[in-house]
């Protein structure tokens, strides 16, 4: 199709008009000259199509769908493959049902627990985010669907998320917030990008130039549309020349009369216009010439994938040996998350699930006890109901307690309060372990709680929110069936206070400011070396690995070359598993302020009982470098840097050094406010104040004197701060000291 | 004298020349008019007056005087009365030596235990900090001699102290930075303050029109004269339009040309210069004319008031009951400093002593032994010292172990490494307790340290830098000749990585950014609820006080009104004491983000045994306001609050709740981005948009269906934090809808 040249058919009133959705949920066409109009549709881990009419709201039923782990249970994999399988599955579903794009990956980074869509996003570090954002993208796009990267961008908090603005420093946007958006596009190219709905340091993102376009596409190449979170359009002229090609939902009517206004009044280019119409027409003309129309699918075969991709995600957190359990035992199911699991958030995401498997189901060929603990509908303890089960429990050789997050405590639209469990739920758990000491507890919710109980128990295995199949995947890693692989893509602090964006999370009215900057999770809670819950990065497996070996091909290297670092793993126990193996890199001396260490490798490897496999990884600048805003780039800071190989961010079992060595030429500007100290770094400037050093006499004098109320240390310390001015005044204000100083300033500047 | 008619006759070099010092610590004098030169000295807590000619860097030998425990020590009396006493002896000093104005007090805010200056500062906390200021500049001014408060403003590190930019935002700058200058200024009206040598959000405070005119003249109506810090001017020419009145030290030489120049070119108005002139010459005059030269003092007297001061600040942090020491008992004091004590730190203050008395001469009526146990020289452990050491504590049947930081570790040019005492004291201090178990600290440094020995040890009494007198003070309280008094005007974190701006102190490069905003020292432990190792406001007793009958003069009250509040206090232990009775308030509901309590009265009381008084403080609106950016003006939200009483900021005794109603009308706007849950807030608008809910109908009953993803809570949430634009995007972007949102938005506005 010469989408160009359909362009030129239209009249400004069809262009205008296509900017906006036609609906709800579809892309404006146009009969005339035969654009198809298609259909978007809510993602990010199922389908969320809606069935018949659209509403004004699109929030009528939607078709069933298979409802997958979502975003913060998924991450735990670390499986690129898994990701990129994940949305192959959901391509062909969309295929199936005539989607053109699914709206996601969400990558948006965990800055508090407290987010309401933290069940949605992956990460707390940029980088595993990217990867998998990137792999996702792959999967659904390699089946000729288009994805929506959303929300772009600093879109961390649910509290007041139409009208309130992120305040973002340039190098903490480069460093934590941006990554995973960047990563996904450069690699993986996007067909859309979503953009958010909260304002950037003022700008709403659906109007920023920078973000849309600047970034986006002129530093990132991105070629595809930018769309519109719903409702996130606030002027709407403004957003079209910034790039925010398709407005939803639709249709825009007023926005589009006010398109068509600007472009007749030429407060706005109609090329512009031309602009968006191609983008948006691009993405509809790759999902109709390549539509796959008798893509069929398999419901039980996904149910079952679901399944799988829960079992590989979900985190044992803690087993002191009484998982798995024993299929002779006689277990006692506690909880009612247990019978109706809690394995999907509300809002946008929520899907119409084919069939739910709840864990007792599940475990019925064990012969598994039940009773219900709680009741989901309230905080209030229920003495019956927990007394019931404390009976259940005691009857029993072991219990498993199903705890987790509430849905009207946990969804999109709003922040939780806190990081606490229903108050029933944790009265229902101490009362269990008082009755039965071998007790095991399965967390089902959306993101991190806090566990002051978890001495109290055995064994704790984090489902996070599993999809439909939460029950079967549940229940394959309790008994054993499956091994546990899935580490924690975020942090689980002590408490909801130590969070680095405690102090400042939700801001005052529409202005939040991300005072802790770069140092958000690990990064702050190793720089504070600071106790955890759980570190990032950390899961058990019913098998044990070892790692040796740890080799870079090259001991020092310009930033310019690649480092690939090898390490061998050994599965050392006796049982097949699967080894998350993390690269971590620090910067052992910087003038800038960065974190310990930072993610920049991981793979997943298999190992049968005894196999030993060597896992690389390639290290570019990127991996050294941090976002150094005077030059607006990134930066390696010249110097030795440590390559860690972790089972955790906080189990480091190998370290290696290499030399960077910076290709970058950093002009430095000198001026009568240089300090004697900078100067002295210059290896010119320390050869010509050698000099200079005459004017400087009487202090010298001084520091030899009894008298000299000042210490050798504060002397120095005195000289080393001191600005090329000081010199001046020291000198009496001499008018040859400020001409040589002149000279100084200048050589060096000419440099 | 008729300065102005002065001036008049002053030719404009004359009058350029005058804003600059005549040497290193004298302001220009002008024979031909009869003005004298009258002479500034160090400051504060003792005069260092250079003795003869004064040299290039004024690092001659000063005069004997007495030296004063240090600001940090002062202010951990909580005493006004005592730092008022102190400034009037340091004025009686001043008027002996002939000094016009003593370069001190020093008010800047502990933002980290690491700044090397501390030991010259007050507090983490600005209302102490402001409390203290304005008694000790009323005592020296009450001489007849001028103080200059210092240094003016965010100056809180030594780093780079005289490039370096504080970004600090502007709330955090009114309610913690400022504070004690506006304070001091408003109540004591210092005659000179000193510009600091740092730059603030860019703009050097030197050269800053914007604090030194605007805030300390227009907004706090300072009267005096500007002097710059010790080569804190850098463009000279701004300097002088912006309030900076004159250059210290001098001669100005190239700035006074520059002066000349500026005026000649009219790029300066010469009525600033005579204005700058006119403020030194009021300082120069008021001391001439009012000057006392037959002013003697009694060496030996003030030698025994530093003594006392020191005694009523020293703090008792531990003591598990081995305090008093008993004179019968054998003791042995261990650590050189028990000796050579360390009193004073190094840099502007330090003061060329008239005595040091050290402690181990202090207690020869005990008959302690002694044991040097280290050297000040060096980190490393001395083995034969340390086993000395032991051999004397263990033939003792007590030992008291004299730690600290060494003058080469914290000083007045640099900032501190660490929070660590040396390595060879702290081997000592674990060598001793192991054969001595009856072990008491002394610790003598500027500010905090880490005490990771904390629980093996029976006492700690913390001197800070306790003056020349520190040894009979220490010795007074080991022994309960007297009673400690001090309280901590600083938290001891438990350790270094625990402080609020640990992650960004010192900054990058020339910037430094103060991201922990508004909680700084308790106000951030108490936010995050975290451990310390001593809280603000600490400090023992041998005896024993308790509160009661906490009274509020009203209930409720407009933030124009006065509180009253009163309480009892009662000695029921056995012997006289002192308590320091300290006043928080807690603002129970804030849309501000606000610290859990702040310190907002304080009173030190003198007790018998078995005596009660009642204490009484009044709090007016600025207890209860935190500084609104958005009106520039202290505000009060009207609401409930609470008054605490405490022994310290962690041990409160008794809170009372009073209703605060604000008369400030705060001019709210809105718009299509104001969300419905804002409009529902005003009366009026929740009126109105009844009438419109008509719109959201969808929304009520996607509500109600089932099919709805959004659970009640997120819809609820989503209306609440829906803006006005989103009800255009629901009604389908109905122009009827957009035209009555916007008949709502005027009449709001209207209001």
């Amino acid at each position: 199709m010469d989408i160009k040249q359909l362009i030129t058919q239209m009249t400004l009133e069809e262009k205008a008009k296509f900017c906006s959705g036609a609906d709800f949920w579809h892309v404006e066409g146009l009969e005339r000259l035969g654009i198809p109009s298609v259909m978007v549709t809510d993602g990010p881990c199922g389908l969320r199509k809606q069935a018949g009419e659209t509403d004004h709201l699109g929030l009528n039923a939607s078709v069933k769908a298979i409802s997958y782990p979502t975003g913060s249970c998924v991450a735990c994999s670390f499986d690129r493959e898994l990701l990129r399988e994940s949305g192959e599955y959901l391509g062909d579903e969309c295929q199936a049902e005539d989607v053109a794009v699914l709206l996601g990956p969400a990558v948006n980074i965990k800055r508090s627990p407290l987010c309401g869509r933290n069940f949605e996003y992956f990460s707390e570090d940029p980088y595993l985010a990217g990867e998998l954002s990137a792999a996702y993208i792959s999967g659904v796009q390699s089946k000729n669907v288009g994805t929506s990267l959303k929300h772009f961008a600093a879109n961390s908090q649910e509290h007041r998320r139409m009208t309130s603005s992120s305040q973002v420093d340039e190098r903490t946007l480069r460093e934590i917030y941006l990554p995973a958006f960047e990563k996904s596009v450069k690699q993986a190219k996007p067909w859309t990008v979503m953009c958010s709905y909260n304002r950037l340091n003022g700008e709403y993102a659906s109007e920023s130039h920078r973000l849309l376009t600047e970034i986006l596409r002129d530093e990132w190449g991105f070629e595809g549309a930018v769309m519109s979170d719903w409702g996130a359009v606030n002027d709407r002229v403004k957003g079209v020349p910034a790039g925010m090609d398709l407005e939803m939902p639709g249709p825009g009517n007023g926005n589009t009369k006010k398109l068509i206004a600007a472009v007749k009044a030429g407060e706005m280019k109609e090329s512009d216009l031309d602009a968006a119409v191609e983008r948006i027409l691009a993405f509809v003309f790759k999902y109709i010439e390549n539509r796959k129309p008798d893509t069929k699918f398999d419901y039980e075969g996904h149910h079952e994938k679901a399944r799988q991709m829960a079992a590989e995600s979900m985190v044992l957190l803690k087993n002191d040996g009484i998982l798995p359990l024993k299929k002779e035992d006689k277990v006692a199911f506690i909880g009612k998350f247990a019978s109706e699991p809690r394995f999907q958030g509300g809002g946008s995401s929520h899907v119409n699930s084919y069939k739910v498997s709840g864990s007792v189901e599940a475990a019925k060929e064990y012969g598994v006890t039940y009773a219900q603990g709680y009741d989901t509908k309230t905080q209030e303890p229920d003495d019956e109901l927990i007394s019931q089960a404390v009976k259940t429990a005691r009857e029993a050789q072991a219990a498993v307690v199903f705890i987790g997050i509430t849905d009207a405590m946990e969804s999109e639209g709003f922040d939780r309060a806190d990081m606490k469990i229903p108050a029933c739920q944790e009265k229902l758990l101490r009362e269990v372990v008082k009755a039965q000491p071998n007790t095991v507890v399965v967390v089902e919710c959306g993101s991190a709680i806090e566990m002051p109980w978890i001495d109290e128990v055995r064994g704790v295995l984090y489902a996070y929110l599993g999809g439909e199949s939460v029950g079967p995947a549940v229940v394959d890693l309790l008994y054993g069936r499956a091994n546990p692989c899935g580490k924690l893509a975020e942090t689980f602090p002590l408490r909801l206070e130590d969070n680095p964006s405690y102090l400042y999370y939700l801001g005052e009215g529409d202005r939040t400011e991300y005072r802790e900057g770069i140092f958000v999770g690990y990064r702050y809670y190793d720089k504070k070396d600071m106790p955890v819950l759980f570190p990032f990065g950390h899961g058990l497996s019913y098998t044990q690995y070892e790692y040796s070996d740890l080799t870079l091909d090259k001991t020092s290297m310009k930033d310019t070359d690649t480092l690939t670092v090898t390490v061998k793993v050994k599965n050392v126990g006796d049982r097949a598993g699967k080894e998350i193996v993390q690269l971590y890199v620090s910067d052992d001396q910087s003038t800038a302020i960065r974190p310990v260490k930072e993610l920049k490798g991981f793979d997943k490897v298999e190992l049968a009982p005894g196999q030993e496999k060597t896992v690389a990884f390639t290290l570019d600048k990127r991996a050294f470098a941090y976002y150094n805003v005077d030059i607006n780039d990134w930066h390696v800071e010249t110097g030795s840097f440590t390559v860690m190989i972790g089972r955790s961010s906080r189990d480091i079992q190998l370290c290696a050094k290499v030399e960077v060595e910076s290709t970058q030429q950093i002009k430095r500007t000198y001026s009568f406010n240089s300090t004697i100290g900078d100067i002295m770094a210059d290896p010119k400037g320390a050869q010509m104040v050698g000099q200079m050093m005459q004017a400087m006499n009487p202090m010298q004098e001084a520091e030899e004197s009894d008298a000299n109320p000042m210490g050798a240390e504060a002397m120095q310390a005195m000289m080393q701060y001191m600005p090329l001015r000081g010199i001046i005044m020291f000198a009496g204000g001499a008018p040859e000291v400020a001409a040589g100083l002149q000279q100084l300033i200048d050589a060096l500047n000419a440099q």
